[in-house]
């Protein structure tokens, strides 16, 4: 059988992630595979623990990447926090909003979601008008709404959950590395993210991060996590055990490089040169697009730097533009999601890709195919 | 911060995985990352399919990579068949058989468990016996139990339990790429592997694959699975779709490459080779042990090839020994878990560490070591 390998092209990954994977990452993924107790790895371990907590700002004990992709992110805060009949206030306002609905209820958790206009924001009066109603466990949103290119005002919000008893939960697969993520200072009790988005690692890996006041809720679980692969109380003992380091599962090593090295990037380059990069490149962005006269489907205050969702122009077709684009430009956009499909395409501008070169490239080739229509 | 990156030396991995890496497998993971929707990612995918298939020697559709560890494996295969209060039968000889009661008790299953001693087989007749006293959704066993290094006669079990309604579900972890798994001859309804034993990729994938009649239990369940990240039949639609691949999540694309080039690998060099180079490097090494007058713990018509389960002599420190090996001879080898923890070594001859020289290397140094007490 022919290897297929040798026939991949270099893409720029301008779509809702993968995003563009620096050199220094590919090479960090080269480095000799070691065993998940090996002491060198564990010191790997460690220090991958405290970048991490640096970027999202935490003193959470608990913080790892958890062994999957983003989604698993996800399904890791859910499973653990939630037990069978718990209440959950979801707010949704796009497809990883509606996910959480379909995660939290799997787990057989009483949801109440609360819906908001796909690419709108979530409304603080709206949420403080219902989250008194009821008490719930667990108040859950998503910061950078990858399906829409919103950004929610989680802090906000998270000033309204802390006058409850709940647990405030939240999405920050496509924020995490592009702009401010403060897990301590908001408030927030449990966070995921991924790392192939603004960390610009290949998929694979899912950054979690606990409260004190989260994890003391798994501890004391009237029953086991219903998840044995993403038990946190488990994964913590192998991650952040004090004395002895006890096996779980074992360690996606090559991958840890990887996301280890991205840590590297971002706080050699400076966290806020970081961001600055990406709403550099965002304005230069939306500059270009309405030079040709391109529509962003969000309105100004709530557009995310590295998720910029645009209105297909009506005589132009969706799937043949960006396969065009992709063919002979060599470039990836990404289509619309669930109600926005083929209304919509998402320009990402993430991690590594978050460059003016890039957006100049796209801005050229866009140009040049749409005038041909 | 130091990047640790750039201290990482080649430890000789002999231990229960991961195994060496081979450079090729190093370079696939360097390979650029593409979208997970991108055509030519998608061949890939279809190729990796066909060389998993023929690998297992199974026909089944449902058969790829779940994006996790081999933990990530039993997890997918046991959520995905259990609905609550359905009746489980645990065939247990070690601690992957005792996990297999933990993952299925988590989800509400009721686990009937039939323990043998570790060390020794699971044997047919009282497989025989307990089999018929109720009607078992799923009769579920370990094919090499990584922690004692028994070869369970899974094929034999197989025959019984053909004689039932059950689904038989088989831990390939250790035992695929090693020695023969034939899933649709011997009639095994789900399995699931690691990447990181004798496929010799770095950890991250677990391999799976669920028969016809164990996917429509899938699709036919009272209640979906409480589980949306490992749920099959959305990860399949993603995998399999014949007219339109649908997003799950985001595909952990580099270790794709890697796996799909260490199934290439196996194919390049032969399937009956690679089975034979494992058993000569056991022979070489079960010969080696014995001029050192060390005891394997398992009888030897019951041995694996690739994982070697030796008695520590009584006058020898387990972990010190171990420790010495790896800083000085830059080897690793494992220590025991569960009841075995400080009474036996696992040296591992998975994938690519399974060649005489390697053998060669570690029975010098264990010579010195023990020479030295």
């Amino acid at each position: 059988m022919k290897n297929l390998l040798d026939g991949i092209e270099e893409i720029l990954l301008m779509g809702p992630g993968p995003s563009h994977v620096p050199p220094e990452i590919y090479d960090a993924m080269t480095r000799k595979t070691l065993g998940y107790l090996d002491p060198y790895f564990i010191e790997i371990m460690d220090d991958i623990q405290i970048l991490l907590r640096k970027l999202l700002n935490t003193k959470n004990t608990v913080t790892f990447p958890v062994s999957g992709t983003g989604s698993s992110g996800m399904e890791t805060c859910f499973v653990n926090l939630i037990e069978p009949k718990d209440s959950v206030l979801i707010l949704v306002n796009g497809v990883f909003g509606k996910r959480m609905i379909e995660v939290a209820s799997r787990l057989r958790a009483h949801v109440t979601p609360i819906e908001f206009e796909w690419g709108t924001p979530i409304l603080e009066e709206k949420v403080e008008t219902e989250i008194f109603k009821q008490d719930y466990k667990i108040v859950a949103a998503v910061h950078a709404e990858t399906s829409t290119g919103v950004k929610n005002p989680i802090e906000n919000i998270a000033k309204i959950v802390k006058n409850t008893n709940s647990l405030f939960l939240v999405d920050c697969v496509t924020s995490l590395g592009g702009i401010q993520v403060n897990v301590d200072d908001w408030g927030l009790d449990a966070v995921y993210s991924g790392s192939q988005k603004c960390l610009s690692c290949p998929p694979g890996l899912a950054p979690v991060t606990f409260s004190e006041e989260a994890f003391s809720t798994v501890l004391n679980r009237n029953q086991k996590v219903p998840n044995f692969y993403l038990d946190v109380s488990l994964i913590s003992e192998y991650w952040s055990g004090e004395k002895k380091r006890t096996y779980h599962h074992t360690a996606p090593s090559n991958m840890l490089y990887a996301f280890y090295q991205a840590l590297q990037l971002i706080f050699n380059e400076g966290i806020e040169n970081v961001f600055k990069r990406h709403n550099d490149s965002h304005k230069e962005l939306v500059k270009r697009l309405e030079e040709m006269d391109l529509q962003l489907i969000v309105e100004k205050p709530y557009r995310l730097p590295m998720l910029n969702a645009v209105r297909i122009p009506d005589n132009v077709d969706d799937v043949k533009t960006r396969q065009f684009l992709r063919d002979n430009y060599k470039i990836e956009i990404g289509g619309g999601l669930g109600t926005l499909a083929g209304k919509i395409w998402r320009i990402g501008l993430m991690g590594s890709t978050a460059r003016l070169e890039n957006v100049e490239r796209l801005s050229r080739a866009l140009i040049q195919i749409l005038k041909n229509k």
